[in-house]
């Protein structure tokens, strides 16, 4: 069924979300992209992230019930699928703390140590991988202790090294990350199943790549400490400048016969979502699906794209809906302000709309929860700031102390499907009538 | 002629700044706008704002000689053309300080009303109005002293109130500004002649609209100072309680047969930009003519869309160019930091892009002038981060230190023109091959 979006512009724009989503479930894409059981050796399952769960659960509804499986994956804290941890099927499921890691995700990734150990050239190894799942494995390397491994990552964050600058120490400082898992499961055969939630959809960068091949070195994450003064416990310091921190690189034999899909990536959940606009008469643009920068700021240029397309028709004859994807940021200015990606950018975006009539807006994060609140996103229509002053909310105020989510609750404008159990992260569309 | 985008990247876009700007020069585009002479009186030009000076020019030179014309106009220090300060033809040109007022402007606006005093009904009043006229031409109102004005204006700019509430403000304590110019120069009949520089063209905020209808009211002006706490002079808030500050209004007598012309905006530079690009074989799409938002965030957002047109072909075709307009924000975090809006947006871009091959991008600011260095902008090319990085120059520190200026000068990249003594803001242009 299809939504008439001037009737009702946000039961489409809520259609458009739903879509997006549904393209990124593990249980509706992952069939296509499983490898047949081995022949005579075993299947074991391995995996992290928010999707984890679901991946999971998918993996063995599809897997031969004949065929030997078995597994531990570790998800978020809340983000199992109902009922998945006390029955989890042949593979088991576990959580653990994110964004910032527990003593949970540490045992969690003993435990599927052990699980990949011992096993044959004839075994296979399905690696299941998605967003957040950097936090929830995690190792420090040989030789350091988890308190180096903290000490050093809370440097590195001050330091005002880039990401990709981080992402080198931190794989060279663990015994999981950047391709060691998949040293780990040697001589089995690894085939992983990623969904992308990054900027460039590379499957090093989803969750630091655990079974990916990692082309940055020992002697550059060094570089990389000596160039931003970030002092390195003596053993650390040691291992990096001798190799024996160094990564498993692209072409190392460990790798052989290994398989790497992208089960889902934001670009795939937009194209859905486009699909969806075109199938209600609607022609959707998608903006880019690698969009980052301060969320109220990229809400103020989406605003003022629609704002062109309503008044001049450009850059896209109206009606449209524009879509984008990406991750965005906030800036902490209130310590307990309430408000996540979603409804910054959307706070932010509604004061430059400044209710530009037949502007709509929703933005919502994939993985259905917006920061820590209750709420995946939110929606903007063309009475939010009239509705905003009836009720005696002051949006700009609101914004600068970051309560974006009592804004549009006070509004009765969230959108709450709690966690979805998949991660293509954030999304927006902009409904121009 | 036309140029080669692909063999001449950095001079196409620089043919398509220079089309945007002359779309913008008084000399080309005021011919059209000019009421003819009046039968009987004479023409008194008055005028306000970085295009002032040449705006007074392009009329001393259409109007016809033996027709009587006589005028001051006042523009920003260094804004008048050559020559101009000591051979005014019929135009009396004077200069003063912006952005922040000084006495030069003070006593130019005075020069203003007594040129304006005593003109019969058969009198023309030419008002030539540019972006920074609010600056350059002030007066306290009635019973106001200048440092009254100033103490308002800095609890305003502290206060946390909006864009349009502090020009509420200002207008009802101004002597000149929201329409009152044109009541001083009544019986005359007055015809304006805008060049806007803000979103949404409207000739009542331009230079906050001198002889434009103001539909705010001193009560209002006056709920705002009490809802952000600010304490008025007893003499300010006596005038704005009994109506004595109040503001011509929409279609009050004062404005009969008056008229307003906007000559040059945003969107006409950026529709003569994209008509160059078509010219010269390259498709062009308009973003938007009124895109505002923290300059670097603006440029990581620019730089996503180039990205998504590179890699996928969405959500426009290559090759094409990109354009947008607008005025963007910096926040200052170092005040010895060199850098204004436009370089500061092509740093956050030239990072964001990575390198993105095929992708060239020019901003620049349309008066000549970006921030108070002496380029208009410059020029991001794919391999500006190689380049930089060859010279030792870390672009994430730069940008935090608010010093884009100097890494595109030790680049070479800088767009310098001097001031083009017009201005519709920011233009922007991403070339995407």
């Amino acid at each position: 069924m299809t939504i008439n979006a001037t009737a009702d512009p946000r039961g489409f724009l809520r259609a458009l979300f739903d879509a997006a989503v549904a393209r990124a479930q593990p249980a509706r894409v992952m069939a296509g992209a499983l490898p047949p059981p081995p022949e005579r050796g075993r299947t074991v399952v391995v995996g992290a992230g928010k999707a984890a769960g679901a991946m999971a659960a998918a993996v063995d509804a599809l897997w031969p019930a004949q065929a030997p499986l078995s597994g531990l994956v570790v998800t978020r804290y809340g983000h199992a699928l109902p009922g998945q941890l006390e029955r989890p099927g042949r593979i088991a499921v576990t959580e653990a703390a994110h964004p910032v890691p527990d003593a949970a995700g540490r045992r969690a990734t003993e435990a599927i140590i052990e699980r990949v150990r011992g096993l044959g050239p004839d075994d296979l190894v399905l690696a299941l991988i998605s967003g957040g799942g950097s936090a929830l494995l995690w190792q420090p390397a040989p030789g350091l202790t988890p308190e180096d491994k903290q000490a050093i990552n809370r440097a590195l964050l001050a330091s005002g090294a880039g990401i990709d600058e981080m992402n080198c120490v931190r794989k060279h400082l663990s015994g999981i990350k950047g391709g060691r898992l998949a040293a780990l499961c040697a001589p089995a055969r690894v085939v992983t199943l990623l969904i992308s939630d990054v900027p460039g959809d590379d499957p090093a960068v989803i969750a630091s790549g655990p079974t990916v091949p990692d082309a940055t070195t020992g002697a550059q994450a060094l570089a990389i400490c000596e160039r931003h003064g970030i002092t390195l416990p003596p053993a650390a310091r040691e291992a990096l400048a001798d190799g024996r921190c160094e990564t498993p690189k692209p072409g190392a034999s460990v790798f052989a016969g290994h398989e790497w899909h992208l089960v889902a990536t934001p670009q795939l959940s937009l194209e859905a979502a486009a699909e969806a606009a075109r199938a209600a008469g609607v022609t959707a643009h998608i903006l880019g699906d690698a969009i980052e920068g301060e969320s109220r700021t990229v809400g103020q240029v989406h605003a003022a794209i629609a704002r062109a397309v309503a008044r001049r028709g450009q850059p896209f004859g109206r009606p449209c809906v524009i879509l984008s994807g990406g991750e965005t940021t906030v800036t902490v200015r209130n310590p307990q302000g309430r408000g996540g990606r979603a409804t910054e950018f959307l706070l932010g975006c509604a004061i430059a709309l400044q209710g530009e009539p037949g502007v709509h807006v929703l933005a919502a994060d994939t993985d259905g929860i917006d920061g820590v609140q209750d709420n995946a996103g939110a929606v903007v229509t063309p009475d939010t700031l009239a509705r905003a002053s009836a009720a005696g909310l002051k949006p700009a105020e609101l914004l600068a102390r970051n309560e974006a989510y009592p804004f549009f609750a006070a509004l009765g404008d969230l959108v709450v499907t709690g966690p979805t159990h998949t991660n293509v992260n954030d999304f927006r569309a902009m409904l121009v009538l």
